[in-house]
């Protein structure tokens, strides 16, 4: 199995591209998923100028690394969001902000989202990673009564946006894999079948499998790799652990990440509650070979310490694979097992 | 023992007040707790006008009924709302929504829960049951990136706005019980020490404890009366039974309630998971005397066969109890444990 | 809801059918799932003689009772089981068992089976229920080697002996439902599955839902419920208790029913480990109306006791219901739940 | 099954015998498990005196009750205990107290055990049930270091002291059933085991099996019963609720009964977390006929509520048995169980 | 503590015998537990020719590796199989098989088991492991109704066809390690006690402990070391992995192994929930000093990583012992714990 | 984070302090934390002999170790505990015992842990860490009844003993650091409440917190570390698995360390249940910096393999730390989660 490991460089976004590069060339890691924010990747630019674009994959082929996916979580985020407010305000770039009209944002916001499409393709990149936002997320507590109406313009609202800009990424060869996340149109199993629906299947969209967000609301990461098999585009490798005592809960009280009084965090992947080893077993089961993306966030520990951790943890993982050619011999051999 | 046991009229209030009065009245109920929508109580003609003040009491009477507490949840979640949007209209007065432009329509939510401590002066009832409203549970999944500016500024958002009530309360000698819920301002273990902070632990607001909220969040309801002891105004027994099986979440999945595909769901109290003997028995360890009233609410069960089995079940619960002056005899007796 | 519930004779087949009927009305229960063997119900005579049939149905008047379904679990078991040994012959009619000739008794017993279809159709009932042996439940343990290739000839074996049963079910309006259960082609979720697309759906193969048989497999029997919906043509309401301590195995040991040694038993419904609420209410989302079967057995108790013990949970459960047309008006208030 | 029911009257002991008796004949007990303290029972004059023996058994014939084991927990722990202290005063007579002189206090609590099984002669009884300290127990954390020389002392000290007492109950055809309880010479199921062996299995020397004591040091009561089944000497029906929660430890922290900062209690049979059912099922399976003696203790209940509750529910355990020689037939059927 | 340790050649026996032993001598092994099947070992050969036995030792020394056991599962598993078919035929040699009939196939296998004794001795060896078969495996789910006097038989059946192979075995000075196991007749904790029973304890009678078995039945395997210590005459170290989602069972669905909607499966020792550290804490305070022998079975592992990768797990597990004369000096200073 | 990792020398003292001190500085510890027996620290001696203080403090040196803290467990123990028997005389200097009268030895207890106070100030230490004594730790499982008066002694006893010792502390400005302990005045959560009660809240009581002895009670280290964060003054490394199974019970059953049959053992660091990460994540929080102290105690291992292995274990916990200045750029960074 020869899938590659790459790091997503998000959380890296205060550095310069070019050193989060030479970091993750010297770890070992075999590329990047870059994300279009910081100066990593500037996905109008990269759509239109063709150095810019070479520019970027020269600076990847000098660290040895290659570049199956970039990710917009943040553009991604304003399409569907209601209220947009100060907190989009605070991460989107300012040709898609502008002047904070919610409606205009959210248009901006769509454009940006085509234009990472372009991106990737002049980059020679098929899959984009991001959000959808989603505009019944507050009404998850289901109060103030949300009404079965309500909660269907939600999907509606959700197609209505999304089936022209995949429309475009069909046409492009790029697919779209919405991380499956809370405050996105899909957060969960039940989400996910429900998004799928709203635009009919349609191929350019797929699922970032990111099991982090599946821990805390219980949710089996290996069965919706098993039910969703044929919509997994990409993998993040990000772990959360939990630390439910009676006080902490599920909901994360509004606590700052690395807060112990919050049931739940982010941490270095390996030091969590994931069953890695179930989900690679998994994924080969379901003949996944696309890329294992590192997605390092942990408050409470130094990411020049975790990611290359986080690194040897997922080649031993890929290790676990049948043996090719030589392991059919093998495994008639051990049906005689004993 | 003596707590009285009532019945929530917020789930009966398509029923006129009458009838739900004489339906509690039949099954044997202490008293009602009194929704104010519906026609179950106007509490700016209550404040206002003595005569419906007698009424309402004349028909509590009629069929045996006490009233220690009246309940107004719709105004109180319009104070801090944000957004505030057509889930407000569909359960706000038109004198609270008029235009619904939203500050004005928080200020006028914010008289309108003034005015229902008034309407419980009126009735000669010390508690109000309600929610506040949330500027910041919108947050809640943390993404957008929420600052902790952004949360500080929830809390802050939240004391501006109820500490003015709070002295109005204090004033009229009407406590204001804050039910811990997802969407309000405190609605877990460390939310609700927060919003106390807040408010400077303010005499007038405490807490209406209804466990079944904690079930899905994973808080442990006795340790929650253990903790708060001291802020305990009122205790709504309402169930939750989960049904987690790896595809349903902890978030509901935006499904309607009676979908067994949600991963909770409210219940008839006692077909659920609450641990409602230890919190019966904490509830005698901390000398809670007030009401018990049941909030009946389940989408798979008729409430006419609901009610009373709560109330039965209310009643056996009631009855675990040390036994008074007789039992200190038997305490001593029973040191003698083997 | 007006699902009836009736007692299946399987487990009372040592009385005369009259006296069990009398039983069985006298404690209340709305009908029979009558075995069809004992003195019980004689399938070929009920296919071929009127007389016979209409007999059966008066003593069943006579009692106040229905019948929905007949079940021949006995020859059933011997069209696909092998090796056919001594315990085959201990349980079938001498008809089917004649000199005991492995592939005589198979053939035999599917010609049993067609009877029971026919006896079905005399007296005006569309369900039979009833085991299909297996030609590969030897071969459990996986050991001597089962080859893939011995595997798909189990279910080929099944395909090829049945459909031609099934055939002539769907020619008589009748359905066979196979209780899933071990020994049979189908004894778990993927078995199911796999039996389904052996007989490519039939449309007269179903299953008959019997949740204990999933308590010491650890089959989830909701999600069972929730994904062969269209499949459940008759449930039966058996139940069983586990005692695993280290010593005691999932297997039983070889272990007689009611010895505490065996790591689970079958014990009188509402006395072990099935979640019965939720299969309820899961059996009302999935629209199920047809009858609830007590299938009472249970060692280490008198079925004079457990039989209508039973009855009575069942009949709770059964109250567990929307309100109908009533239940709509409470629900959209309860949507204003708090 | 026709296992009588009995009270133990130890919790009882504050009011007179002959009141205690009033209770339970009312309730509808079939007997008394009679506590050696209180009035209830002045060993010494039952062992002397005929007539107040007679006086006894008369107060239980007049209220319909019989008797089957008496208690001397008390004097029974003074035997091995160390150190003998003010605790141990406030229990034992003063005939066995005296001086307090360690010594001497053993050595009379030894012979009041004595008297105890002439008592039980006279009152036509064959089992005493009770403690019998142990000069270990203070040892239980292991620090200050316990060799195994002080360890093995202990149980030859508990040897020296109860074999000569085991004697004299043979001849005398009384058992005396020790309860199996912390503070004891056997507290669980490896101690039990040592101490029989210290005994030499002595004929006279059993166990009174109180699961109440097992359920918050994790001891597993069916597989005790399982594995000393022939040293059952008598049944108490007592019951355990544990608190878990972080903070509530397994120690219990020295809080006085009641108090819900407790890791456990004990409350009303029924009440708790002991199996019962997979208990009455065992004690059917090991053929034992003996009382179930209630042993009632909440401090969160009063008693007269509690005691006929506790009643209750031993009267619907007792029920649950195989249908006698109608339950052999019924059993052959059911070996066909579907 | 110097067990040595083994890798059982069983799962590589389609690699010649030679290349086995030099990948197990470059790994590191102390020997090889040697597989009477493929080439690696002829029974009757090695009994009957001195010359091929040396030869066998020769490769082994020429490797490093020492033999301490041989095993000889297919032959054992005909000796009491009911019924013996095609599965049998494609594990057996063809001097057992020749025409299939069953009953000479069984005597002939019975034979071979008792040749494979003398190839024990003819190798210097005193431990066989091997399988049974067993004539009442296909009634594990006791339908068709197994009756009493079935079960027995099948004991018998074990009895009367191992007796003498045991009593040629203790001749030889042999000991015959029955590896409990499902589809044999010893396969958890209470038909390990019923075979031991059968063959009246017979002293060349014992077990090989293998935990891989028990994961899934939920027997606890340190208890079974404890209860059977000792009857353990050799351990085999092979895991197994879980994966219980409410769809995957207990049984494993038939379907073949690496399959994730198995309930269970074998995986490389160190990746499943077998808890090692106990078991081998366990071994030592049983005074087990034989080999502990991998079985290396992980359809979704190549055995060329896995094998290399349980040796070192082991290793460290040997390494978990006391330190002989001066681990007493430290263990009395730790007596003073704190 | 740069906490230094010290060896406690309680379970080594059975070697000379020389030969210690040169084993940890070679495996690589930072320091010891040195028992005050054996030969490791005469306190008297080094309260008042310069140079020997300055002896021990050359050793440390040439070993390249520092000294955070010295421990007194054997003399705290005699303190308050109640009886003084044999079990303190083996464990305390012939200064301490002489007579054995147990007032006297109490007292002299009392003066060598002032003594130790000086010694600690004599090698510019500034916190012992010890036990305490308890003289109603017998009472532990409330047998016999043991009166809330007789409990509230023994928490005054401790306070009129220990708070002369504290005050002398204080004006040495050293803390006595309580290890949290069973058989000490505090044991678990609400115990440390209360005896921090009953000293007033000394400045100069603190904890040494060692989880190992929570695992078994069930408390929950992390609380208790929250709970009590500006009372711990110390951190134990200590180990504990727990093994129970129905039979070994939560009290360890009088049986010896290493013994499978006990519920729970110490064990070398990580073999255990104790959920170290959570544990140092609260630290961190917490903003402890203080050394953390291995105190390796496995009755099943060599301590010369299990120290060192400890050590590593502990230095890759301290690594998990914020990334300090560079930290927080990171952590505004990762507020973007996905």
């Amino acid at each position: 199995m020869t899938r590659p490991v790459t790091l997503f460089t998000g959380q890296w976004a205060d550095l310069p591209f070019e050193e989060v590069a030479e970091l993750a060339g010297k770890w070992g890691f075999d590329g990047l998923e870059i994300a279009c924010w910081g100066d990593h990747l500037d996905v109008v630019r990269a759509a239109e100028d063709a150095d810019y674009a070479k520019g970027r994959r020269d600076i990847l082929e000098r660290n040895g690394l290659g570049v199956w996916t970039i990710s917009n979580h943040l553009a991604g985020q304003a399409v569907c969001d209601d209220p947009i407010d100060e907190r989009h305000r605070d991460i989107l770039p300012t040709r898609v902000w502008k002047d904070g009209e919610p409606e205009g944002v959210r248009r901006r916001a769509a454009d940006e989202i085509v234009a990472t499409a372009r991106a990737a393709a002049a980059l020679g990149v098929d899959t984009v990673v991001g959000f959808t936002g989603s505009s019944i997320w507050k009404a998850v507590a289901m109060f103030p009564p949300a009404s079965q109406r309500f909660i269907d313009q939600g999907y509606e609202d959700f197609a209505r946006r999304w089936i022209p800009i995949l429309d475009e990424y069909q046409r492009l060869g790029v697919t779209f894999a919405l991380e499956v996340h809370p405050s996105e149109i899909a957060y969960d199993y039940w989400t996910a079948k429900r998004a799928l629906m709203a635009v009919a299947d349609h191929p350019a969209f797929r699922f970032n499998f990111d099991p982090s967000h599946f821990v805390w609301q219980q949710i089996d990461p290996t069965m919706f790799l098993e039910d969703f098999a044929d919509r997994i585009a990409h993998v993040h490798c990000k772990e959360t652990a939990t630390s439910f005592n009676g006080r902490n809960g599920r909901l994360g009280s509004h606590l700052a990440w690395g807060d112990p009084k919050r049931g739940w965090d982010f941490v270095t992947p390996g030091h969590g509650e994931v069953a890695w080893e179930r989900i690679f077993r998994q994924l080969n089961a379901i003949g996944y070979v696309g890329p294992i993306s590192v997605e390092w966030e942990d408050a409470g520990m130094d990411r020049l310490i975790g990611a290359p951790e986080a690194l040897a943890m997922v080649r031993n993982l890929n290790a676990i694979a049948p043996a090719g050619a030589a392991f059919d011999a093998a495994f008639s051999a051990s049906e005689a097992s004993s």
